[in-house]
Order: structure tokens, then C-alpha cells, then sequence
């Protein structure tokens, strides 16, 4: 794994949480983006080499917004990125882990994506992510 | 801010989860380190400019036992590195934030750090570090 690529935060409503990290980093967030398919609204802060995502379900319905209904707001995933995301599934299951993905499938910012079942991974929701290439 | 230093990750057993996180990444732990002040022992590892820090309470009085007695085992908070964590801190408050450290105190891996209130922070537990000079 190469570097944490982002971490994702559950957020109730984007435009009070855009203001607060847009204060705690000094930076406006560099891009908004709906994934319809996950039923999200997402927010993307650079940190360094790093980004932080927000993330607010776009119905009640949403991963997300049941996620905030359990736990409450808070840090939802950890996305580590990978050289080859095909390669690094296979050996993860090898190594035991449970995948919610077993394939990649296509998530925000130009990326497959796979999740790990956080009950493999120590109750921490894992993503994988690697960049599509253009 | 510069990047995420590292993400902390309440564990229940530093034994299990050291196995566990060395499969995750194909690579063992770099170091191991008890904090007194904290009551917890750390276990870091390195993932490209970032880190993994896995704590575990060394009672059942520590912050991290407690942690995992309410919300159970996982992501306890993220750390962001800062040039000066004395100004940060200023900028901070001016910015509105709640710290729960007001002044910076050592932390594990020769940083001083300082603990923004999560309820100030979208529910996010966050740290600010700065490596100390030697």
C-alpha cells in the first residue's frame, strides 16, 4: 500500500461541514462531486499528500446517512491507495480478510474502489482505491 | 497542515492486531511504545509518508479502554501534522475551535501534540503534532 490516499468523514449537512474543515485547514475544499451510485455527496480537502472526504447521504436511504443515524457523525473509512487493486484483493483474501468487493467497482474522484469488511479489519472500514488511468 | 502523520486505531489486543494490520500491510510493526502519561502502549506502522498508530489501554481507567467499552474497537482519531503547533493552536481557537489541550504536551514517537474537542470537529477526534527537535 502506497500512502493513505483519503479519509472519509460521515457529515449531516455538507455546507455547515464544508465551513468548519474549510476553518480547521485554512482551504477551501478543491471539488464537490455526486456519486450516485453510492447515494452520496462528496467534499475534497488536500492535505499535503493526503485528502480528507466528506461525505452526506443523499436520502435517508443512503449508506451514509444510516451510518450517522448508529454512530453519529464521525470518520466513516480509511482509503489506503494501491499499485494494482486486482492484485492487492487477491492477496488480501489470501491473508484471510473478508472483502466487500471482491471486485473493484468505480467510486468518486476517477477511482476503483473495494472495501473490507470491517469485521476482518479490527471494526476500521478499509477502502482500497487506485487511480483510473485516462 | 501538512499531511495526516497518522490515523490512531483503538485495540483490544496489541497481539491480535499487531498480526493483523502486519498482514494488512505485508509489513511488520517499525516500532513498539509504551506512554505512560496516556496509559496506553502504541505500535506504528509506516505506510508510504503516512502512519498507523495501534493503542491499547494499559488499564481499564485508560482513554482508549473506555473508548472501545462505549463504541468498541476502531478508529479513534487522526493526527495532522503541523509546522507550529503553538500558532495552529492560536489560529485555532480564533477560529472557534474547542481545544482540549490548550497548551501542547508529549506524545508517543518524539512529537508534542495537542487534542481538539471532537464536538467542535464534526464528531472527529483530531490531534496536532509537531515533531520535537533534538
Amino acid at each position: 500500500m502506497k500512502k493513505i490516499e483519503h479519509i472519509g468523514i460521515a457529515v449531516k449537512n455538507m455546507e455547515i461541514s464544508n465551513k468548519l474543515f474549510s476553518s480547521l485547514f485554512g482551504e477551501e475544499p478543491y471539488k464537490t462531486e455526486v456519486v450516485e451510485s453510492e447515494g452520496v455527496t462528496t467534499s475534497f480537502f488536500q492535505v499535503g499528500p493526503n485528502k480528507i472526504e466528506l461525505l452526506q447521504g443523499t436520502s435517508e436511504e443512503s449508506t451514509i446517512s444510516k451510518f450517522i443515524d448508529k454512530k453519529g457523525e464521525g470518520i466513516h473509512h480509511i482509503a489506503f491507495e494501491v499499485e494494482n487493486i486486482h492484485k492487492e484483493i487477491k492477496r488480501l483474501k489470501k491473508e484471510g480478510f473478508t472483502m466487500i468487493n471482491e471486485s473493484p467497482k468505480k467510486g468518486a474522484d476517477n477511482k476503483l474502489i473495494a472495501f473490507l469488511h470491517p469485521k476482518s479489519s479490527n471494526g476500521v472500514l478499509i477502502e482500497l482505491c487506485q487511480e483510473i488511468e485516462k
